[in-house]
């Protein structure tokens, strides 16, 4: 008998559904905000994000199938013992953070954020010209499924997307131009948007810097919806401040929740969410976690192969 | 020979071209800034948008090509002598307007002013759900070249969009269903997205009343890129603060500018940008201005049939 942990807010419905494939197993359910480590240490196998820290390593632990798309927190040595098994839910936040990033990237584009500053202050104002994606040239960075769903939606409203990726293969539907993310400092001064979906691994680490915002179009417009340490921060302020590039937005920071002191709250081309472009925040995105997590689980019960079993040598996927 | 009264900012090649359609007639460049009521009376040929105040019937005013989409202010009694030929630049906004609709309508349907107001306050928060334009459905009021263009970028996306126009015809591309705007009250129940490109004319005024508000969804976003004498401002205000709808945005008011101490500046889910998504702020714009312009000036003066030329009874073209 193996002891399941599952810590997402399922319904009743997926519950009995859940309990249906593993009629062996004992089932408890918790949230993130409720989970203790004597339960995470107890579990066998856990559906959800427990807390990295609280793991420490557990015996028990065999499999563990994360609700998050990025398992970085979980690769590091001390987190996993040697041997368990996991899984992230890439592909599960396609829409949601693809459209986020989409929205951001408009949001820009049309200067909104500046006038919804104006409005605060009653101000009717011009802010003068404003951009278009039709036509423009969109290098998306990192062309996993969220970024493969963001060149999409780029494409359908005309532009020329441009899709850089670790490896070459053919050229996906809704992608322009392939290229390999070794040729980035070649694309980067082509690009009216530059939007990152790229992970946060050892090799992405501060991948955009100084040089790299030196290399694209004053005009350009920079989006981040991967993860915050793929950016220094710090060289973005500058760039920003100093008119290298024309605005930006992010969703990721390289700390969370970002210090309240930073200069990139107050930076006026600046554009912030605090991480809410993935979470349970779009139905669809639950959904899709839910049916990820359950077909894992009953593969792994059964001995046969996983969806999304992560590498612990790179982060990425198998 | 004409006096033609230039009131749009031509580079010196468009210049050459216009000249070229005119040989025999005298041309005066200005801006909307600088025009004087001399300069307009003393025009046969006006392209551009002068103050409807300042044209007090011209008797020498024979043709006025405008840059602006909507005639509203020049079919109104007094402002034209009869006989003077009105054509409008309908279509040269639809790509700069539906993409500025379609910007807030992400700005909306992510909650993007939110996280933006907290920005401002350095405030790492969270919103909540989130809802996306994907199987969304999505209303189309007033389905000329700019609800067109809008009704397309809402569909490119996976909108399921209703379209709605005062005669019925084929269905367009990018339409999924075709309805009359006299059925307004049957979809407005349906639309999770209803976005009006309505003209400011007598039979628009208001249309957008309490009533009509009341036939929306409570979860339902409102978008205004037409004019802003299609709603009741104080209808709207009361939609928002009573949760009749969830949210709206408007880049168009009743009266511009709004006045500073108009309540909806202040209302949390009410979105404002000042009437900024047409005029040159899309390099296209201008373009397309010029070849609409330059079309109907060639056109007038050897007596061929204008495009967008305005029908004084209906406000729209004929």
């Amino acid at each position: 008998m193996k002891n399941v942990l599952v810590i997402l807010p399922l319904s009743d419905e997926q519950k009995a559904r859940l309990e249906a494939l593993g009629r062996d197993c004992a089932f408890t359910y918790t949230s993130e905000a409720a989970v203790t480590g004597e339960q995470i240490r107890a579990a066998n196998i856990i559906l959800g994000n427990p807390a990295p820290g609280q793991i420490r390593a557990s015996e028990n632990l065999e499999f563990l199938q994360l609700a998050a798309s990025g398992a970085d927190g979980y690769v590091k040595p001390g987190v996993l013992k040697e041997g368990t098994k996991l899984c992230s839910s890439t592909g599960a936040y396609g829409q949601a953070v693809s459209e986020h990033a989409f929205a951001l990237t408009w949001a820009l584009v049309k200067k909104l954020y500046l006038y919804r500053d104006d409005q605060t202050k009653a101000v009717w104002g011009d802010h003068g010209m404003v951009g278009s994606l039709r036509g423009a040239t969109v290098a998306v960075v990192g062309l996993g499924d969220i970024g493969l769903q963001y060149a999409r939606l780029a494409h359908a409203v005309g532009a020329h997307v441009i899709g850089l990726k670790r490896r070459m293969s053919a050229c996906p539907e809704g992608v322009d131009e392939l290229c390999l993310t070794d040729e980035l400092d070649k694309v980067l001064p082509r690009a009216d948007v530059v939007c990152s979906f790229l992970p946060g691994t050892a090799s992405t680490f501060h991948l955009f810097n100084d040089e790299r915002f030196a290399l694209m179009k004053p005009t350009a417009f920079f989006v981040n919806c991967g993860r915050g340490t793929a950016i220094d921060n710090e060289a973005l302020c500058r760039a920003l401040r100093n008119g290298v590039i024309a605005a930006a937005a992010a969703d990721v920071m390289e700390i969370e929740p970002l210090p309240a002191d930073n200069p990139l709250w107050k930076q006026p081309n600046m554009l912030i969410t605090p991480h809410i472009s993935g979470g349970f925040h779009l139905p669809a995105t639950l959904e899709n976690i839910v049916e990820i997590s359950f077909s894992n689980f009953a593969a792994w019960l059964k001995g046969e192969p996983l969806r999304n079993e992560i590498d612990f040598t790179t982060g990425y996927k198998k």
